[in-house]
């Protein structure tokens, strides 16, 4: 298949799972979730604990992963190094249980307020967030 | 210019101001920053309230953009839309004071801790935070 091809299918694959918004009043203040993917049909979704408020990780979403998120309360991703959707904890258990979904002005990012579940973490190196490393005087330091 | 002799650019320029992790050990726990820039040669970045902890917004960077910020304790993006660096603020006046950056695990994502300047907000359509909008029920609401 053409690179076109792939791209119009898509395009309504994506138009069939969300609306699109008509206008930019629509898009920032409208009720409906028109979700904005990039050219890889992507969404970037962040992941913060919602007890705690600590950011977890950065992860992607294509429309399936977004809808399966919505309808199981459990965050999927689309794994781009795979390239295929990716229930986070399937292998791990670090299952992420949605508390609350919220979109940026331009609705090109959410935010997933979660509580992880397994050993409470996200991480693959075996932290609790992916974001252990601080910059200090030019190195990065471990502090989790 | 071809595409491809501004790739390489793009690659030379990014090398110059970061350099590049030897293997997936030092990407993970090395104490370099060794940011990993995507195929247009930007990094996520959260910026995260110092103080209250809130997500405030998803912003790009490219390699100038992040030193920058680290040299000048401000954030600054690089705007996909106009395809230039853009101090964050630089018309609005919501300026955000660096307190904190912080990688993640492959270095494709960074978390800037903030404290918003000006009128206190991040948000061009006049919310504290991009994320003003949470999902019930299938449609949006405003619950900044």
């Amino acid at each position: 298949m053409t690179e076109q091809g792939e791209g119009a299918i898509l395009e309504v694959m994506t138009e069939t799972l969300f609306p699109t918004a008509l206008d930019a009043h629509a898009l920032e203040r409208g009720a409906a979730l028109t979700p904005s993917f990039n050219a890889d049909g992507l969404i970037a979704a962040i992941l913060q604990h919602a007890q705690t408020d600590e950011v977890l990780m950065l992860g992607w979403m294509n429309a399936e992963a977004l809808k399966l998120t919505l309808d199981s309360g459990e965050v999927w991703f689309f794994s781009r190094a795979r390239q295929e959707l990716w229930r986070k904890g399937e292998t791990s258990g670090q299952v992420q249980q949605m508390v609350e979904l919220r979109v940026d002005c331009d609705q090109d990012a959410v935010l997933v307020k979660v509580l992880p579940q397994g050993d409470g973490g996200v991480c693959h190196v075996g932290f609790r967030s992916c974001f252990y490393r601080v910059l200090e005087d030019g190195k990065l330091e471990e502090r989790p």
